[in-house]
């Protein structure tokens, strides 16, 4: 008897972040999908760590912000320590770890396990879709367009349930209208596709080291760089009282043996070292591993239009900018809507390759921080002692907390919204609700629901004349093939003017209407007028939208800004949903 | 064969918010605790909603205001409508529902049936305290001191938990150290101590209905008082868009068939006319009722000194200042801890006495703020035309965001900490974490867990003359009673100097040592300085404090504060305690 075969929309390879953040899409958007992983258990210690702002964002908009912020360490401020004069150790500068206003979470660090665990819980809390672990990955196949099922299955992964007492009963034949290939840097989905990993051998050698710590080194519990004449240590705080060490292993090279006993005292006596005059002693040791990460990139994300990969098995780095972990669930954020989409027959198939031209460049500023960084670090002593680390970090701010920029969007008329930026981030402030005067954080009514987001910055509407032009473009959006689509988007409307100026029924009805048209739904309709209390974002400015005017924003499932229009380019918001949806959906 | 005994140490009669607030403590504090109540199942609709700021603290101090905020619907604004010159219904006034400033969370609705919910929840996760239902209660006893086990269990309650199909078997004494009321307005418990209601009966009869409306009133999802020439309505904004609506029945009297649908109607058609012309459809029914509710107040609180009464059981009152609920879960905030204390051999049992003293002027302020509103907005038209709400609100502000006043403090220099209110809750500002950074609210290290919080606000420790100051009330601290009592109080301490001017290991190891004097706290000692992003509360300013000296600060495990001096009054602070806490448990 061969091999059972099962047929599904989409399988994820690997369970970890990336894996897991395209299995948040798959399990939101209620498709047939399934998630394995070779592992057979989750990991529980150790490996990345590092949040940035950004991913908070997101993991807001997935509703686990919440929990991660309960748990981590939060990261304000970077130490940087070297020797002085005197040739002791001594604090040489304090900066900011991330800018102001760039966000309103801050970037953070909890396990990777951690993590994980809050994603599969908030994924099974929708739907049915679970990780199936301990399953070992054997082919997998692209079959030609020849083959009778390809055109609608086109991937065959082979796939065995370990530990199982059945032999071949524990293999089964998984077939895939989409493959998302998220196993990491030695990516088993990567090497059945063929392609390559290009790019740099990293020079040193560092290990790394979770411990709970008793020391008196006074900036333990913060975002260190110690530059020492001893070595080259980071000090990165961890929740639960932990903290992490990298330290750079000078003399020493990765071969077989070197994952052993010697090379943790090697470790922690580099450490200890570096840090002298202060004590440093290990009160309960939770992880230790060492490193040699080059920066690669894959030579290409996806293949035959159907298997995608994500994460570390499309890039590889030092662990040096944090980063690791947010690129990889964000390639995840920018892919998983996109393949969720076409399943479910709303978007054309075209929408997929922007996937490696959005994510590429990415991929690509991310090597070249990495290798900026390495080599920044890396110097020693005097050497150092003149650098400036706020002048190096403020040039990567903008990428630490914003990575990724989209390319799916209509040609617009950015000019009505200068402080929105067309294929970034939809920036969020708060927003007064028109009907109970509770201050809103705009973003919470831009959840990762898949839905699109229509943000109608509707002007100030004591001018008749501007209720008019509002009338109309809620005339043309009636008309609009976006809006049309039952459940695909979600209307949200800021007033310039003051929410007394006009009671809501004095707007017209598509901005509050419910679902049976009679009911009206109270949380859909903001003021940018300060709070009961005198506070006031004023995100008209901040936004660079005109008071009188307004204007029209869309954003993309994963809240990239897709249109900037005024309120009369509802025909140009078209055109862009007639490029991108299927017609048999609209 | 008789009933069968059991001997617990405390039993709290009622499962209302009263009821389960006690619980609280009584989980825990861990004691051997059992909550019994009449009803067959928790109340799901209906009855209390209002949830003032300072119950909001407590149930962070709980750790499930998060909970609460994010299903309630959140009071900024009471909107005031009356008849204007033309006669027609114009909305009058607009005012904050809130002080500005007094606490960091704003009054909210919620229904009781889900606070008692959460509360069960957050009660069920600490130990094994369960609410057992549908137990009638037969009988009350007060044992007298010849009785040979009326010294360790005085009260004698004997109970029948119904549904069950054993007869006798399922009557049980229950024979218990204290034993709290709260078990509501017709309070069985105090009808057993022959206690009685002292007061008036109201002269109005009112109804209340819960409702999902569809409407075009503009301030549906707003607190609103209606002043109609016919009738005066009430509006309250609630959760999953319904709303409540208090609608005073004229020329009805409650009489055994008021509650009949005739009555919905009139209801309906009461608020309908006094809404004209706006319309008022009901989408969904949830909940009406009819009440007649005077002010009265039970002539004792407590009975033998070992049964107490809580909430509804010792007040009633009008619902219109929205306090009810949040009383009566103060009550018992205020007996709980207090009663456990004194349980786990921790308290003298005369501080018992202050349940009653310190509760007392509360319902009495209570009354007579309830008294004044139900006057106030009983009048009509005209008369009520010229009347500011705002300055009637205003003179209730304090009381309704900070109703409670403690007694057991030491007299104290109070001085010292101008903006520190002994016998008031303790005010929580945010200070910066003095080894990572973190801006932290003050009163996330004073949750409810049972312990005493000592607030050392240290002073400016860049002068080595307060530095000195400040290691002398360490040692003082370290030979004082309360300190010396394990795990009965925690030690926060605010710096007025900034983190960086002094190592927190330059500080007495007193404020950072951990359990195992080796290890140390890096989240008990913060700075009064700007966080990294320049935002500053100036708590030390805030409280009146001085920067260069400080002061020290006791709160009692329900955050109010009970000793105010100065870092030289560890003596006094040790008087204090030697006045309450038990001599074998110090």
């Amino acid at each position: 008897m061969g091999p059972q075969t099962s047929y599904i929309d989409l399988l994820i390879i690997g369970a970890g972040p990336a894996g897991l953040a395209a299995a948040y899409w798959a399990s939101e958007y209620g498709l047939d999908a399934r998630v394995i992983d070779d592992k057979p258990d989750r990991v529980t210690k150790g490996h990345a760590d590092g949040i940035t702002c950004r991913t908070m964002e997101m993991f807001d908009s997935f509703g686990i912000a919440g929990h991660v912020y309960d748990e981590a360490a939060l990261d304000y401020q970077i130490r940087y320590w070297r020797f002085n004069a005197e040739g002791r150790l001594d604090r040489a500068q304090s900066i900011n770890s991330q800018a102001a206003e760039i966000s309103r979470f801050q970037q953070c660090l909890l396990s990777q396990g951690r993590i994980e665990e809050l994603l599969e819980d908030r994924i099974s809390r929708r739907g049915r879709l679970r990780v199936e672990r301990d399953v070992e990955t054997l082919r997998l196949t692209l079959h030609k367009r020849d083959d009778p099922s390809a055109e609608t299955h086109p991937v065959q992964v082979t796939v065995r349930q370990r530990g199982g007492c059945m032999g071949d009963d524990n293999v089964e034949t998984v077939r895939a209208k989409y493959v998302i290939g998220a196993d990491g840097a030695h990516s088993w989905t990567r090497r059945q596709l063929g392609l390559t990993m290009r790019g740099e051998q990293a020079p040193h050698v560092w290990g790394v080291i979770d411990l709970v710590a008793i020391t008196d080194f006074p900036d333990i519990r913060q975002t260190c760089v110690i530059c020492s004449e001893q070595g080259n240590i980071h000090v990165v705080p961890r929740e639960r009282g932990m903290v992490r060490l990298y330290v750079q292993l000078d003399g020493v090279s990765l071969s077989a043996g070197l994952r052993s006993e010697a090379t943790l005292e090697i470790i922690l006596s580099t450490a200890r070292k570096a840090l002298h005059p202060f004590s440093l002693e290990c009160a309960r040791l939770d992880w230790w591993s060492v490193y040699q990460v080059g920066q690669r990139i894959a030579d290409r994300f996806s293949a035959g239009g159907c298997v995608f990969l994500v994460g570390d098995a499309i890039h590889t780095h030092s662990p040096k900018v944090g980063q690791g972990m947010n690129v990889s669930m964000q390639d995840s954020y920018n892919l998983g809507w996109k393949v969720s989409g076409v399943l479910k027959g709303q978007l054309q198939s075209h929408v997929l390759e922007t996937y490696e031209t959005e994510r590429r460049p990415v991929a690509e500023s991310l090597i070249s921080v990495d290798q900026e960084t390495v080599a920044f670090y890396a110097a020693r002593g005097d050497n150092i002692a003149t650098r400036d680390l706020q002048c190096f970090r403020e040039r990567h701010y903008a990428f630490l907390s914003d990575e990724g920029n989209a390319l799916i969007y209509a040609p617009s008329a950015i000019e009505l919204a200068t402080g929105i930026q067309l294929g970034r981030r939809m920036p969020s402030y708060r927003v007064i609700n028109y009907a109970d005067a509770r201050p809103t954080e705009l973003a919470s009514k831009l959840a990762s629901d898949g839905r699109w987001g229509v943000i109608l910055f509707a002007g100030d509407l004591r001018k008749a004349t501007q209720l008019r032009r509002l009338e109309e473009t809620c005339a043309a959006l009636l008309r609009s093939r976006l809006l049309l689509t039952q459940g695909s988007s979600k209307l949200v409307t800021i007033t310039a003017s003051s929410r007394d100026s006009l009671p809501l029924m004095g707007l017209p009805p598509l901005l509050y209407r419910g679902e049976n048209g009679q009911d009206r739904k109270y949380d859909v309709v903001f003021s940018d007028e300060p709070d009961v209390y005198g506070a006031f974002t004023d995100m008209y400015a901040k936004c660079g939208v005109d008071g009188e005017k307004g204007c029209l924003v869309v954003c993309r499932p994963d809240q990239h800004v897709g249109f900037i229009g005024s309120l009369e380019d509802v025909p140009s918001l078209d055109a862009f949903c007639t490029g991108i949806f299927r017609d048999s959906y609209m």
